[in-house]
């Protein structure tokens, strides 16, 4: 496995595997009391957080704190970056102050691997800009394995604002490693420049696709980073993208339904249809401690074997 | 004892001296050196505040620390909370997450109640709007117990606003069930409808009050929750319910001065009033992370053997 | 060594030294894979921060940790200081709750003496207005004695905003302490009154010491203490007092360029003198993580032992 996870290119189908075994065992170590093994005691993973995220930070945090490693929250308010600090001056100095993960989420596309350039440690992308968001990629294929029994031959929709979604970008790589057939399904003006060479196919009509999916996942609509007007209004978007209880139906009895959270329900996703059996929201909650459990394993106690 | 702490309604008077006495047996460990004990460890508690409050937290925060469990500090701000998403699927993501205890704090009333329904783990009641504060009522009678050696038969005065008080509900309930004698002292517009039916008698002549008193117990003005105009103005609130050095004069030798703090002193309560012998102030504060512990202890540690 | 760390004359050259060599023994433990010793293990350790740091609060929060102390980060935002209550109140209430030393960085000058005052445990002055970092001191002749084999007999130039600068203050005393010749180069609007009595000498023409300094630090403008206007414009600033790559040709071979953080580049310091060879800023972070955990294991270890 790479030094850093910084996107899905990073990590071969092996690696990928490997992941989820490891997420595996831990998720029974997280079924025990005593939810902790001792495995970086003494390691410190620092959460460099330039973006809100309460649902990822803690998410990481507790994966952290059950493999005895120290954890620092750092935060963009109030922090030397809002004295004028560069980002590279601020990771040298978590790294001089003894960082040996960097966990870091920011605004900007692309920071995570200029992270690397500046830091010996291990970096991990916690979700940069509208580029990619590994670990939840990983945490949605660790939910489809355990629903489904595998990733590979599975048709999966990915649908909704797939223009500023890292979250579809992540896993439209990762499953596609994994041997899955991906569609997006999404409004014109909401897909990427370039989605053409990505490994899967677009569709724009969601219910003549949905009875041929085996997961659907629906994006969160990234309001905060719609700097334009994508759509006429979330009414409109919810009419036309939102997977409504009549929808759901269109799915077969089997399929899957993931959704990253935040949920905004009525916009994206029918409150009936996020909890009804077929949804794995939850599930995909409890993967994300396990799979992060993992990846901080492979990269910091893996380094020092 | 229940599976919560969300009101005094849910402990009987057995299983509050239960609390008490563990409470007592933690202040032993406060006073060593190494004030921890591994009861909880791999344990994780959620300190899950949508409401402002560093010293609750704190308190809670210390008192799962020397239980040797990991704790998640969530608050409101730049969370998925204001990315819209509802209470009850943050609830459920934070259970998925593995939480074994959510305190919660937050400004409607009944929000812990509402919890109980979504998650299987324990919920404990840190402040639900102007509803109940349990374990500031438990560590008021800690203290009260610890000062006059019990609780039973003492005259208890609640001083203030007590229609915005959660922590006067709190004690009005707690002390009854422990037997003793509460008057509510407020101005009538600062009494809450259906108080005739409390187990406690209400006055409104502070001075006439006083001397009859073992226990004053001052309640802070909520100005962050007085969204009418329910008294002219501090200053009047000051004259007419603030405790002065003279009016403290009226009380009994023995008697104990109580305020769950922040103090606005020379408002709710005068400067040397708050820092006279009489005054329990900090053996309150000191109280708070054992009788924590406590409560901490009882559900968790309970659960699990 | 006394029970506080205020300010640098409350220790001696001889507690300096045995601070410092103490630091260079937890330097060891830093370049461990588990970089955790058991020390303060049960020992609380308030970080109450009443002014932004992030740097200063995180190198604070993993000496602590690595001493293996529970650590409470508690800052100004929505805390009960904001309901009003008084700083001796706030730290009671720290105190109440059993912490064992209180880190405390503050906008008021001599706060931290203050709170000496009021509470039994140890006080950390992490930085208070206008008048000491001594901590920041510390790591400061950690770095120059790696770095040239000692200080004394060194000259030292300290540069730049010296009114505004508390790094100053605390770097001139302990300097002087240690045998250091130290010479403050300053803009005249930018001295304190009274600079005539601290043990140092005090230039004007930058360029004319560089050539005969051993080591230069450089000052953080502190922007956002500057109520007045105590120089035209920044980019004035930088041309009379900043170290561009012309003025740092002027030092001496061996000469090592210091600046506390978070740099402004291409104000105080040119970005090709900030990462040249002779620039040791990181090294002053990595020696601040190891100056803190010797100052807590003095502080705190030794009053126990």
């Amino acid at each position: 496995m790479n030094e850093h996870l910084l996107s899905m290119h990073d990590v071969s189908a092996d690696d990928v595997i490997r992941i989820l075994d490891t997420a595996e065992s831990f998720r029974e170590v997280g079924s025990r009391v005593i939810k902790k093994v001792p495995a970086l005691r003494g390691r410190t993973v620092v959460n460099f957080f330039l973006e809100n995220s309460t649902r990822t930070r803690i998410s990481f945090e507790l994966a952290a704190k059950r493999l005895s490693a120290d954890v620092i929250n750092f935060s963009a308010g109030g922090s030397s970056v809002s004295k004028g600090e560069s980002l590279k001056d601020t990771a040298l100095t978590l790294q001089a102050m003894g960082a040996d993960a960097i966990v870091i989420r920011h605004s900007s596309s692309g920071s995570p691997l200029q992270l690397t350039k500046w830091v010996d440690g291990h970096v991990i992308n916690a979700g940069d800009g509208t580029h990619e968001h590994p670990t939840q990629a990983l945490l949605d294929a660790a939910t489809v394995r355990d629903r489904l029994g595998g990733v590979a031959g599975r048709r999966i929709g990915i649908v909704g604002d797939v223009l500023h979604s890292r979250v579809a970008r992540s896993n439209v790589f990762l499953l596609a490693t994994l041997g899955a057939e991906v569609v997006l399904v999404a409004p014109p003006t909401l897909l990427p420049v370039g989605v053409a060479a990505w490994p899967c196919r677009v569709g724009t009509d969601l219910e003549a696709e949905l009875p041929g999916l085996d997961v659907v996942m629906m994006l969160r609509v990234q309001a905060e980073r719609m700097h334009g007007a994508f759509f006429p209004s979330s009414r409109e978007y919810a009419v036309r993208y939102g997977l409504s209880e009549r929808r759901a139906a269109l799915l077969p009895e089997h399929a899957v339904v993931l959704h990253p959270g935040p949920m905004v329900r009525g916009m994206e996703i029918a409150p009936a249809v996020a909890d009804a059996p077929s949804s794995a929201v939850l599930a995909q909650v409890q993967n994300g401690v396990h799979v992060r459990m993992a990846v901080l394993y492979h990269l910091l106690a893996g380094a020092a074997a």
